[in-house]
């Protein structure tokens, strides 16, 4: 299957951050066969479709390192509480009553919003996740997950073997699409020894941690107060800092935590709505960019940002630092949208497949629809994009090379039966 | 001319923020007739025009409180630059080139994108008013127009007369839809001599002062220096607060600048997203709603947005008090809203007309599509609104009782003429 994008203007992503205008793009299977100027392409040949780009933008799709896709549940339920209340009083008790089923269709809803928002690739950290997986597999966008551990209790072991499953099962499947992570929760819910277990399992298997990370004041402080340190510290001390580690938050960091992200090379989620709406603080991203950390944007979960919008995640991290610093030069435009794309990919250990639109990676391509009163006059793409832009601008979607959504209509989810399906789980859930 | 607009859930924004569920509303004319519980209404009755409003929500326009609509033209045009800079180098020198017809284009364009996103009513101050008023007038969008005054200079005497004959030629034209303030820049732009001056014709001609106050430290601070006081003291002084005040930004505010906006009752425009991203900082709205203060919300001009959604501003109005004082409970999502609806109303003076969906208010009402994913589960709208919704959920846009926009059509602008004409300008001041 070859479908060749003509008319377009692109934004590739890529390391100079290569902008054509009035470009085209080859599709090849899952993967881009050539993207660059039309006049550099033969056009004699034959192609299985065609598409006309005029008045869209191409560019890869965004990327959101840390949600919990199945949280879409408790989109608007108890808003305007603190963390630890949020989680123990309100989101906990209701997560008991989730069964497996439920989260294929949660997950699923998540997903919609996502492609609708122009995301291609997503990190999740949750319970029942081989139903995210399916999730996954049946919509056809990209996945990397991770088993939530929290423990010792009775069901560490459970959790921690659902991990090993969820790799066993799922690695690799849907052509490549899905992942798996390692996923102790934070150093306020595993033990050292528990967090000991999660790296083995993550050395075993060859892949990442995804892990919540210094998140909150009261995180920080009670670690010190148990630990003598910090919780990058002391995740440093125990080692878990050596393999690839994507730490979600990161929102109060010192010095030497920054240090020692860099020195490990950790990879921060960004989650700027999030950070905000639970109060939890602002993260020191332009410190963390100056330290040469790599900073990526995640959504966090539908229960506390409400949405799942990449480009909402874009504009907050750009806008954040320079008015709480005072100082409008920090956090460009452009490096806000790296941080959306080629910064994400890297977040997730994929920066040779995913990120940026070249040669050979693979065809995670979106359409922005630029022919709207909020996108004139056309000075400028990736500051209008930034500044300007929303989740609806996109137009269409395609991952792996398969196209998921044609102006803005979903071509591999039938929303109405989700809807369905969601309104009977949440009356089931919540009791209405 | 009678429209029904059935089978709809309606956040009427009145005091007790009343909702109805599956209500209707009756437009007759340029006002509300009724609105309530369906079964209330006598259905009998012959309507010219009947909407279903099934899968939307229905509320009053959003309110605009401080733009300036011909800016589009500098949308995404000098990013990252602090005020100061960024107006003496950047956008004064093309401010220079624009002649009186491009401001009626940039306003159309402007109008465009906020009835996109439900603003049915907006308070601007810049230059060649009257072709701004002859957009409202055209597009049939509400408007609050004063000429932005500079003085003295060989020019302001000339430009206090523009205000006055804005006035003559438009107070309650366009069915009484566009209204004229007088609109004195700024303290660091205008001497105290002028200041009195506009404080005149205020009075003369019985209409409100729309003026930027302590946008930036180095407004305060240089005010202190010249004056020996705030700028918010200085304005008291000099008794420019004792009539009608919208007064924009209010970002740097002493404890007694505080005082003195509730004692004399001045209106403020809280634009965050633009006082972010020139790095100017973060307004203390939690302090004023605290004081009693009323706070509404503005976008500032595209030139420094870069978009005017004030859905976008709303969730930021949200989200920012809560990071910033690390407090989740501050600016809950209703009174976002209402800044966005009610208290914009207050701030224009104009609460008995706009502002709620009450019988015999004006028909501002927009309808917004919640079958879309980010709506659902359908737990809570205010909250879905406010942290979930964006611009484009805005399905059908009614000012004064006429139907501006239909499933996103606009029905009195022509886009394509817009941008053709916009592009014409934007090479010819622009230079490409």
């Amino acid at each position: 299957m070859i479908t060749l994008i003509k008319n377009i203007d692109i934004l590739t992503m890529d390391e100079n951050n290569t902008l054509y205008k009035n470009g085209c793009i080859l599709i090849e299977d899952s993967k881009i066969a050539f993207i660059g100027n039309q006049s550099e392409l033969n056009m004699d040949n034959s192609y299985d479709k065609i598409e006309d780009g005029k008045g869209k933008l191409a560019m890869p799709g965004f990327i959101n390192t840390h949600t919990h896709v199945a949280m879409t549940l408790f989109r608007g339920y108890a808003n305007d509480l603190p963390l630890m209340q949020w989680l123990s009083q309100k989101i906990w008790p209701m997560e008991d009553k989730l069964i497996e089923e439920d989260i294929y269709w949660l997950s699923l809803l998540a997903i919609a919003e996502m492609l609708r928002g122009g995301v291609t690739t997503f990190a999740d950290m949750y319970m029942f996740m081989e139903e995210t997986a399916l999730a996954v597999e049946h919509s056809g966008v990209r996945g990397v997950l991770a088993r939530g551990l929290q423990g010792p209790d009775e069901n560490s072991q459970r959790r921690l073997e659902e991990n090993r499953r969820l790799w066993e099962n799922w690695q690799g499947r849907g052509d490549g699409r899905i992942q798996v992570m390692v996923g102790p929760h934070a150093v306020y819910t595993c033990e050292p020894s528990y967090l000991l277990e999660a790296m083995e399992l993550a050395k075993e298997l060859d892949v990442g941690i995804h892990i919540h990370l210094s998140e909150t004041r009261q995180e920080v402080d009670n670690c010190i107060e148990k630990y003598g340190k910090s919780p990058v510290r002391h995740l440093y001390d125990l080692g878990l800092l050596d393999g690839h580690v994507l730490a979600a938050h990161c929102v109060h960091l010192s010095q030497e935590d920054l240090d020692i992200l860099k020195e490990k090379d950790v990879k921060v989620a960004h989650c700027p709505a999030s950070n905000l709406k639970l109060g939890s603080g602002i993260a020191p991203i332009s410190d963390m960019i100056k330290t040469g950390i790599t900073v990526s944007l995640g959504t966090d979960g539908a229960a506390s940002n409400n949405n799942l919008s990449i480009m909402k995640e874009m504009a907050l991290a750009a806008l954040i630092s320079k008015g709480v610093e005072e100082e409008p030069t920090l956090i460009p435009a452009t490096l806000a949208l790296r941080m959306a794309t080629v910064n994400g990919a890297k977040a997730l250990g994929l920066q040779k497949e995913i990120g940026s639109l070249s040669p050979c990676n693979k065809a995670d391509i979106i359409l922005l629809d630029v022919h709207a009163p909020h996108y004139y006059p056309h000075t400028d793409w990736i500051n209008h994009l930034v500044y300007s832009g929303h989740s609806s601008d996109v137009h269409s979607v395609w991952v792996n090379g398969k196209k998921l959504m044609d102006n803005r209509e979903l071509l591999t989810i039938d929303l109405e039966q989700v809807y369905g399906e969601v309104n009977k789980i949440y009356k089931r859930i919540m009791g209405e």
